[in-house]
């Protein structure tokens, strides 16, 4: 089963990509009035139960995927 | 609105971090099949019209946020 994992950067910390493409957006013409750059991380997990594979994802997220004190994650079950 | 865009790397292209990550679960003892590192990119849309904000937020992934010779995209609003 596969588990995509979001992760962003805290509203707190300074997102330099972000603002990055948010100044390269608005300078060719698109509106735009935030935009939040991160990482999205896809996990193929050998485990059919949508609840154990999420239970799993979550373990990886929080064991090495993500940095808490500057991230937080998010977990889907991704389709197809 | 909120945007979502799902950048991951094409299936024929060499995903090196996803690689890196893999391995890194792997070597850990964690149970785990396949691994996909891309990017997730959040557009604050001001626009109110659902199929508005996506064809926007469509324009400006073809325009810059991936790079289409290596990677694939994906589009969802964003709840909240």
């Amino acid at each position: 089963m596969k588990i995509g994992v979001k992760v962003l950067p805290r509203k707190e910390v300074l997102d330099s990509q972000g603002r990055a493409v948010e100044m390269t957006l608005k300078a060719h013409g698109r509106a735009i009035e935030k935009c939040r750059v991160g990482k999205y991380i896809e996990l193929d997990i050998p485990e059919t139960d949508t609840d154990k594979a999420l239970a799993r994802a979550k373990e990886m997220a929080e064991f090495t995927l993500h940095n808490p004190l500057i991230e937080t994650f998010q977990l889907e079950v991704v389709k197809g």
